[in-house]
């Protein structure tokens, strides 16, 4: 059995938790909190202040740090790594080679391996796009994300006066993927690629066109977008918006030959973002767990997995059954 | 460079120096044949007989064999890895774990790495499967072929009385495919999965009921699909159908938690078939080229490589642009 420690008991956490309870080869040992640990209700692993990790030391076999880039991560990696092989979704995209940098030399110098920038982008898409290009050298990678929720928009439309609560959903154009994957000679710009539908619970007597007129006009996040704006009650937004999809597409068009061209697509449609990327996170755990039984060190990326490190089967088992 | 030798050059092999001569880091040093070399035109790289393979030793770091599974690559896999490091398609299923263990025994013996059953399938979808069960344990893999040429049945087609050529296509039904993507309660039989499309050209005077008749009720090859034949001239097979396109789609469809599912979807649209495959054996003769400098022997399959041994590109890049 794998023995796993779940770092930070968010949504992340949780999805990690009910992933590592779906891996019959892992068990969640214990998860660590910067709260209180009393006011932390988990599925049955022990819950430990974070400041205790040390003594945590030799009873866990990987780490799933599931803090947040934007601050936690950046600490909590570096800090993790000297107690344990970790795991973390690191996703600050410019930040990520001095992440990588600060973690890996934490990690040599305690003697584990940390997984960083795993999840679905970065992790899996990010696999897909260097899969593509090792395979179709001459060509061209698209990613478009959605259907699915960005927290960030939708906290920017919260910010504006009127607004009581709201949900942003990105969606790909279907023409567009379909021209990409047809290889035709589309222009990909931020409004071909993606629109953006807005459900927005108004207060009492606001003034919904000025509401609607804000964000559309919201430079960065919708001015650049077919925006949709509906109003919605609370109920319904309740009822209806509850949920935390997520999703997108990855294709690489090439040329084999002259004419003769090629399209690899890699669709995610995820009814929960944290569910899957605690997916991902827990399937990684797997891997680290065993480089780490091999005496490897350091920092590693997806880049640096096998498939075979990745599932639990044998080698000789994915020869016969998955070839 | 990577200096690259070709063995067997069929539709295979010509894939494949299509393929080497679009990466950078390659270069094709020789073509091996079983024909007179006198007889065999490449795009410029030497012809020489296979049974001169020994002079070459010294001078090429992964030889990709592209012989047809039938027959040639159980004598050419173990044969060649005496001399070189090597790639192989082998993809007769039942066949691969014994066909492994032959490789592995002769590449051990001689110090060399051999990756063997890649291409698409085996390869490409064998990896996604492998992901797709590791992300998401709890759910359900489904393949479709298609559309696409498939030979076999192309042959089983002239083989009957009074045909003089045909082509036969594979395709995926729609329906289906977006039934297993979307979680629906499908029942998957060989007839609800695929239907095979039959263009055939018939001899003058041959009688087309009873050609079409005996098509549909071939067992194993037509019967057990709705089959649609199309009677066409010689002429309109040779401009219309004389591509091999082929394809597919894995879907790993599970549950994250309780009801909450999310759908992995994997997509290939190949203009030649033969084209892409020589396409991964090539990017897959990075990895063992990387493998073999590294120290490795022995077999290996498309589980044991990582991304960033397929990739032409440094890890530090590959961290700062893809993930």
């Amino acid at each position: 059995m794998i023995r796993v420690a779940i770092n930070g008991y968010g949504n992340l956490g949780r999805g990690a938790e009910q992933a590592v309870s779906q891996n019959e080869d892992m068990e969640l040992v214990v998860v660590f909190t910067r709260r209180d640990p009393a006011t932390v209700a988990t599925q049955g692993a022990p819950v430990v202040h974070v400041d205790e990790m040390a003594a945590w030391q030799e009873k866990v076999d990987v780490c799933l740090n599931c803090g947040g880039s934007a601050t936690d991560l950046e600490e909590q990696g570096p800090a993790a790594v000297a107690y344990f092989n970790t795991v973390d979704s690191f996703d600050t995209h410019a930040k990520i080679p001095g992440y990588f940098a600060a973690v890996d030399a934490a990690a040599r110098a305690a003697g584990h391996v940390a997984l960083v920038s795993t999840g679905w982008d970065p992790g899996l898409f990010s696999m897909l796009r260097v899969l593509g290009e090792a395979v179709l050298p001459q060509g061209r990678t698209t990613t478009f994300w959605g259907p699915g929720v960005s927290q960030g928009h939708s906290d920017a439309l919260r910010r504006i006066d009127g607004v009581l609560d709201a949900k942003q959903y990105t969606l790909p154009v279907p023409a567009t993927v379909a021209a990409v994957k047809n290889g035709e000679d589309v222009e990909l710009t931020t409004r071909s690629m993606h629109t953006r539908d807005c459900y927005v619970v108004a207060a009492e007597g606001a003034d919904r066109a000025r509401i609607e007129a804000e964000i559309k006009a919201m430079p960065n996040y919708f001015a650049d977008y077919d925006t949709t704006v509906t109003f919605v009650s609370a109920q319904e937004l309740a009822d209806r918006h509850a949920g935390i999809p997520h999703g997108g597409t990855v294709i690489r068009r090439g040329q084999t030959s002259g004419e003769v061209a090629a399209t690899i697509g890699f669709e995610l449609s995820l009814g929960s973002n944290p569910e899957f990327t605690g997916s991902v996170v827990a399937a990684m755990g797997r891997a680290v767990a065993r480089k780490a039984a091999q005496g490897q060190t350091g920092a590693v990326t997806v880049f640096d997995v096998t498939l075979s490190e990745l599932s639990p089967h044998s080698p000789a088992e994915l020869r016969a059954r998955y070839l």
